[in-house]
């Protein structure tokens, strides 16, 4: 077992019941306040522990890491140092937050170092290198694909065979709190044969989940799926905004364009496949089997409980859907290893999504679109209004968490405000 | 009329006749030697000038730039001063090259900043943020779709509406030189249910230009498709690289991904939009009128000659197809606006490509899957070969210059050979 993992373990800082971030978390982000410069952090309860403060008193000079990594805008160059290293600090946070101290006493230090979250901004964590939105979900693609093509064309030929994915825009991927302005663009209206300009009427969510490369490779070079999780720093929560009128008519033939490069959401903290590790578990059974270079064996997948809210201005929050990351038919290790099978290369920084995560009831359905059928089952809402899509003034909040044995490790949470388009 | 484009200048650098490097082109790129670290160049007849030598010694102090911004590995930090101290910068090098010496004589330094182009290596000159592909060629895109949609479905409804586009691998982009690795993938035999593994067997080039962004956008804003040039740094050769069994079988429903992402070859020289300015032209006349986001009066593009050559492992080389960049039916500045109109934000060093440039000849077609109409009218090669794709060993090389009353400002080439794959 991976030392910081230890279900015995107890911080001494306070962390209450339900909280996201036990000491068997520690997952990593970045901050700022008014007075600090943007550095690394981990999560502990409701505090965050600046890890700039830590390295400076010399705590990690022992573990051959550079102190000024810990002082950068992005965690790109800490996760360059290799798990061994990363593993590494994550064990000494753990002693450092730990209630039974030994060669010291961290906690006499806690002004210097703990922040009540509330009081800091969380930023984007990573400077992101290439974006892959991946389209993994046979439940949401099989949903999908009975709306636009009905029951019996649904998958296409390839779909299970190969993990789908393409590739999404960067530079809009945003860290959770930052607003999101409903898109302008071309759709083209019902039984219309010219588009027409406008705001997007039809905003949705996608339940996906991220992960983050944390080791690059060569140009012409493959990973093995039974190496690529070596190659994952960690997971993230991930809502891939949506403008379905846009993407459904610029979309043929070269994939979802503008629908969807306005904007992502991501939740400001990385949870590393090692705190991850307790809720390891199997995936869907493939059939037919895939070719040799996407076959693995065991528990390849991670019980991950995920949702999505909708709170209008002013009213109460709706948690619309819930489903699980482990659903996906193809795990992160599949995508990974088809991503660099021709011999495309990975940077550090790289984010690749699962695509929405949509379950067999209906109320796992991971985006609008399915969950209303396209509109015609709308949401009734608390306040008495009903949702289709997304209104003006929605705020729309993923969740994710994994539990059991009384221990949970969670994401925190992915929000965006939507404001209004600018004509 | 930009001083550093007056067409009576000379250098004191000698120029061969033909060369795409005059006085008026000077164009920016990076460059390393055994003994110098990479830094910014510009290219003369047969030589390159180091600009960091010649920022060490002074000559752009009085611009407002600073000095190490010559110093780095990439033109991003240079890009984004903006275009007025850009412009001075090319005009003050054009005046330390100008044969018509005034207040300095800096041919007495040539020992010091001038090095034969065959003795330096040059690197990619940008570090590349999103890139984006577009499909703005009506012959390509008409000539694709009648391969595989019959004449009368040629066009998708939405093609005469928007300058379709799609996000590509900004990891996988190199610069001439770099060797190409014949890529691996997933295809699909003909009539046959499941797909085999192995080495692409139809790899293909496609000739496109690409232009780099050198102004930064907020998330959230557009780019007016008038003022889309001042965000457009320069233009550089693109070749993307493209596997046509491994796309064939992937790309539904969301567009190409493997079968692109193993290679995009690029030139190393970023010639500027002030640079082409003496060869601006009108594009073809659009019809249906575009929706009023994309409508500009004028000459917005640029009489460019293309061409893409491939040469076999000790044979000679052939010109397979030449072609221009003003056959493409949307303009870069429509192409700008379009990427923009949903609020996604641009970043100093996203390069955006054209898509495949074909024109109404088929000596014109700008990929072998046209100019062999799918494999079906093999090319002849010199050394009694034929050609339906691309071969192992062979080498391919785009060109591309631009040419009117004796001045020619050209790109210098694109070129890679294919290596076998690696099963």
């Amino acid at each position: 077992m991976i030392k910081a993992n230890d279900p015995k373990l107890k911080s001494w800082v306070p962390v209450p019941k339900g909280s996201d971030f036990p000491i068997q978390n520690l997952p990593f982000g970045i901050f700022k306040t008014p007075g600090l410069t943007p550095r690394m952090c981990t999560a502990i309860g409701d505090h965050i522990a600046d890890l700039q403060v830590l390295s400076e008193h010399g705590f990690f000079d022992d573990l051959d890491v550079p102190r000024e990594v810990f002082a950068q805008p992005t965690i790109n160059n800490f996760m360059a140092l290799g798990k061994i290293k990363t593993r590494a600090v994550r064990n000494r946070i753990s002693e450092v937050l730990d209630d039974d101290l030994e060669d010291w006493d961290a906690s006499q230090l806690a002004d210097y170092f703990l922040h009540p979250q509330q009081e800091v901004e969380m930023l984007l964590p990573v400077e992101v290198g290439d974006y892959t939105d991946f389209y993994s979900s046979r439940e949401h693609a099989t949903n999908v694909g009975t709306m636009f093509r009905g029951k019996d064309n649904a998958l296409m030929p390839n779909w299970l065979h190969l993990p789908v994915g393409y590739h999404g825009r960067a530079s809009s991927i945003i860290v959770s709190g930052t607003p999101v302005r409903r898109p302008m663009g071309q759709q083209i209206p019902n039984d219309a044969e010219q588009p027409v300009f406008g705001p997007s009427k039809l905003l949705d969510f996608e339940l996906e989940m991220g992960f983050v490369v944390g080791k690059s490779t060569k140009l012409g070079s493959r990973v093995d799926v039974a190496q690529a999780e070596e190659y994952i720093f960690g997971m993230m929560l991930f809502n891939d905004w949506s403008a379905r009128d846009i993407q459904k008519w610029e979309y043929v033939p070269l994939g979802p364009f503008l629908g969807k490069s306005f904007a992502s959401t991501i939740s400001p903290w990385i949870v590393t496949l090692d705190a991850l590790e307790p809720f390891r578990t199997a995936g869907p059974k493939q059939n037919p089997e895939p070719l040799p270079y996407l076959q693995i064996e065991g528990a390849n997948t991670f019980d991950i409980h995920i949702s999505m809210a909708i709170q209008p201005e002013n009213g109460e929050e709706k948690t619309v859907c819930t489903s699980n990351f482990k659903y996906l038919y193809w795990s992160m290790a599949q995508q990974l290893a088809h991503h660099t099978v021709n011999g495309c290369n990975l940077r550090v920084g790289d984010i690749m999504a699962s695509g929405t995560i949509s379950g067999q009831e209906e109320s796992s359905y991971g985006s609008m679109l399915e969950l209303t059928w396209r509109g015609t089952k709308p949401i009734a809402m608390p306040d008495g209004s009903e949702r289709k899509f997304i209104h003006d003034g929605d705020t729309v909040t993923m969740r994710g968490y994994c539990e059991q044995d009384g221990l949970r490790i969670g994401f925190g949470k992915a929000a965006g405000k939507v404001l209004p388009a600018q004509p």
